[in-house]
């Protein structure tokens, strides 16, 4: 019950008539506007392994016209489009996808922009620094709260070449988290999730995923390839993350919701 | 806005404290509890369908031991599991999955139980008196709601056999919407969607699905499968309703969250 607690002394605060009643132990969200955070899915989604085979395949198995109803099968990899990382993806015994708490999937979404410095450093890793940084500005990063850092990348999406950003020898190159502001937000700030509008939490050239390496052995979940973060603030949205539910799965495409006040 | 309105003052009425100030534009949503509505999908998944070829099919591409990361593929149909149909499954030139507006996918969530008469019939088909029954229990069903008909039937959900339950001829026998039901629903209440914890919005016989037809042309959605219906309230709670977007699709296994107070 903790994490509502949370939510109303923070949804509380720009609601100054509600502001102004002594504390309650119900938790208050404001809604006013649902913004959606997902990467449509199709078959130019780009994708993290280059394949020869295309990953994503639709097979229409009936018509409107042929059968009076529209039905298609869809094959997919679990970590395709916007999706979530599951703790198991790296981590022996940690949750799968359909193992993950519900009520960690409804929390405060943070936004950390830093279009800025990757603007100059396509390879730019998110410091502990930029996120006391951060704090000076928006307050306190609170626990279970889910941070996305926003890079800029999705203005590439539309180009798979330019979302990977390879380099002569096949080495992508787009930014990540770095390990300093990674363990901030794990040991420090106990969030419940890592989010980021590239394809990996990890930055591009990295050779052995660090960061996934030690959040996801921390329980937390990795949202990757999200989408339409200049349409959220830096502070005071709900998110909803809500994952496919495969059994056993080791992520899963997962549909993003924020609240806007 | 008018959905936040609605929300804003059912959502007011058992909080005395807040219940008492000036009435406001902002919207207040009090959350209590997260309760997960969603099956998790796996190959014992009974679909309305029967096929020779499993429908559900995974492919492990990566394992911890091997790789020092575990990723799978899957292959499913649209329809599969708790899952979600787009307007576009039966009415030519509706929204398709991925155009479904947001908004529509957060709003309130009202549940009919008509598990006791479903307990003598199990062609029991909901009808309009049922919903004006309701109404007079619980009071008027909101326009822009989700109205979910909770049949019990969730308890034969883990024998395909029991949940499909076909006669000797092979026509199935689960009980679903009427078309009087689903007429007061869409004209006279105006809701986003309707679900049912059975296979399909028409009863298990029905061999040519009116309600679908009718009400999909509506530009209604249909969520079928849904779990967990005995967890939440037949009026109160808010309800998060998050498809896969796959573009263009006919529906998608979806995630559905609701919000009790």
């Amino acid at each position: 019950m903790k994490i509502y607690a949370t939510l109303l002394l923070v949804f509380l605060i720009p609601v100054r008539l509600i502001a102004q009643q002594r504390p309650t132990t119900r938790p208050v969200v404001h809604l006013r506007t649902v913004i959606d955070l997902t990467h449509t899915l199709n078959a130019n989604t780009p994708t993290y392994e280059e394949t020869k085979e295309p990953t994503y395949r639709v097979n229409t198995v009936a018509t409107l016209g042929k059968d009076h109803y529209f039905a298609r099968e869809i094959c997919l990899p679990e970590h395709f489009g916007t999706h979530l990382d599951a703790p198991a993806h790296f981590a022996k015994g940690q949750w799968t996808v359909d193992q993950i708490p519900p009520e960690r999937l409804m929390t405060r979404l943070i936004v950390v922009d830093e279009t800025a410095k990757v603007e100059n450093n396509s390879d730019y890793q998110l410091s502990a620094a930029d996120i006391t940084n951060w704090e000076k500005l928006h307050g306190p990063i609170p626990a279970k709260a889910v941070v996305v850092l926003r890079t800029g990348w999705e203005t590439r999406w539309n180009s798979a070449k330019d979302y990977r950003n390879p380099d002569a020898k096949g080495v992508m190159h787009f930014p990540g988290f770095g390990m300093d502001a990674a363990k901030l937000l794990v040991e420090g700030r106990k969030v419940y999730g890592l989010g980021i509008d590239t394809l990996s939490i990890d930055y591009g050239p990295s050779p052995d995923f660090p960061v996934h390496q030690y959040s996801l052995a921390h329980g937390l979940y990795h949202l990757e390839n999200v989408a339409n973060l200049p349409s959220v603030p830096a502070n005071g949205a709900l998110v909803i993350v809500a994952p496919m539910k495969l059994e056993g799965g080791s992520g899963a495409p997962v549909r993003i919701l924020a609240i806007v006040q």
